[in-house]
């Protein structure tokens, strides 16, 4: 369900007075989608996404997000492009929300993630790294490894009813992960949750990246190890080496990894894992009972987090 | 939420194979809509919805309403075209779904009905009143009065634990009605829950009827006094009397009433009233509190009719 906030027609029709992009034709709620408000939008232009960016997005974010969307679409990456109003401004006000509207990107999002996912998935991380290294303002990862603690401790006491023992495995994991974590590594903007629902697929190739309202600074190898986690764990939570080194060759055809990158790439998974758990755990624990968003079982990144837990190098990763 | 059942990339493949539409383009779920699943289609050849049929239609009614929409769209009436596949058949199975693929339709649904609507509305229902004349095959309306007391009796017994005293004032209202209820009118498919948010508007005029999922044979009159429930209250309850003034001369302008019609819209609105009353109260009582569902207040058809009870005329209703 992502249609949080209702548009009435008259707001609607104001909205899209800021905006030369011709005349309304049709408007549709997009079921798909968790953090804010997004429509399918037609107008005699062509086809949109409207968003309205509902309380989770910080405002003082989005003109960094959407400044990189334009930076990258610029640069041929297939990420929204956010259409700029009348006058000049890319992020407006409607119900109450601000709002924006960016370009539609067609294709559809692989429902079950194969290994010739992979490989065009890798190659566009690596493009989206290097067409981002020259965009200049940078942005804090909030849920990167400072935020791990910080989140954990707002959960932590609810952890044991998710799973008895899992708050203090958690606790020890997260030592041991921040005790080895890398800070020399090659930085950069990333994505940070290019999960399947954010990518889509026309034809075999990439045809759109979207959602980019966690995109930070981070380590770039970081965001590669968000996608080892997103892609390549099948539904019985086995880790599929095959869709793994395709990643990884198709990141690296692109932008070949340094050699440090390789090497901590199983405490940068773990890192990725605890991240998504920590979240999940967070939202499983604060979510009422009557909401309309499905919650996420923590405990899949649980098993994740045991498996590069036990890794011992890039060869676990097909490297 | 209108996405209850996932669709794999392989399935969606597969099943377009079975129809002569171009090549897939994009695929995303709609938020609307409670009953099914809807996925807005981009093919090569154009914009299609895709529905997948969940529990609550029984499968042995989809060709009465596929050929119904059929039909109507023959004459004309903008409501969607059920897609044939290439050997011919309008329903197929998709992901252990029965699933249709029907013609897009622009426009939106008035999120706030005002005045301006209510003629076209009116001209809309009786233009597919007459155009549904000469459909031969009939479908009871499991909804219509024969269907309130059985649903009634399915949650008689937890009415009071939505307001004191609610049973006992529904036993009288049924009684009332019931006996009032008139059994020669004009009687012809109707669509049975023209609700706003199943009405596209475009530059004013009316470009898309859609989910004919309730349709059935009953009273024309009947399905006037739907819309009248469904479209001239305001938010406090008010009866807008020049929204129904409205309604009803755009409906006369195409197919005029019958006095007896005009006569008896009093109890015919009550009869719309408790029927959308008894089954949001059913599912009041039946939605498990975790459901993705919103529950629909039963209450604010109590009030509705609560006004057309005190209502004793045509005149009440602005003719």
């Amino acid at each position: 369900m992502a249609v949080y906030t209702e548009v009435t027609d008259d707001a609607l029709a104001e909205f899209l007075e800021l905006y030369e992009i011709g005349r309304l034709v049709a408007f549709r709620g997009i079921a798909e989608g968790v953090e804010n408000s997004n429509f399918s939008l037609r107008t005699t232009d062509g086809d949109f996404i409207l968003t309205l960016y509902e309380k989770r997005v910080d405002p003082a974010d989005l003109p960094w997000f959407l400044g990189l969307m334009e930076h990258l679409a610029a640069k041929s990456l297939p990420c929204p492009l956010p259409v700029r109003a009348r006058d000049g401004a890319n992020l407006n006000k409607l119900a109450g929300k601000i709002a924006a509207i960016t370009t539609f990107l067609p294709g559809i999002w692989p429902r079950r993630p194969a290994v010739a996912h992979c490989a065009p998935l890798g190659e566009a991380l690596a493009r989206l790294h290097l067409a981002g290294a020259d965009y200049a303002p940078t942005r804090a990862n909030a849920l990167g490894p400072e935020g791990w603690r910080p989140l954990f401790a707002r959960c932590a006491g609810s952890a044991d009813t998710v799973q008895a023992g899992l708050g203090a495995a958690l606790d020890a994991s997260l030592d041991a992960i921040l005790a080895a974590w890398p800070d020399n590594l090659p930085r950069g903007h990333i994505h940070a949750d290019l999960f399947p629902d954010n990518v889509f697929f026309l034809d075999g190739k990439i045809s759109g990246l979207i959602d980019f309202y966690f995109a930070a600074t981070d380590l770039y190898a970081y965001d590669i190890a968000v996608c080892l986690n997103a892609w390549c764990f099948e539904n019985d939570f086995s880790f599929n080496i095959t869709k793994s080194r395709a990643l990884l060759r198709g990141y690296q055809s692109v932008r070949p990894l340094a050699e440090a990158e390789r090497a901590t790439l199983p405490v940068l998974c773990q890192g990725a894992a605890i991240r998504f758990l920590l979240t999940r755990l967070y939202d499983w624990i604060n979510t009422p009972d009557g909401a309309l968003v499905t919650r996420k079982d923590p405990l899949a990144y649980w098993r994740r987090l045991r498996f590069h837990a036990q890794a011992r190098s890039e060869g676990d990763y097909g490297l």
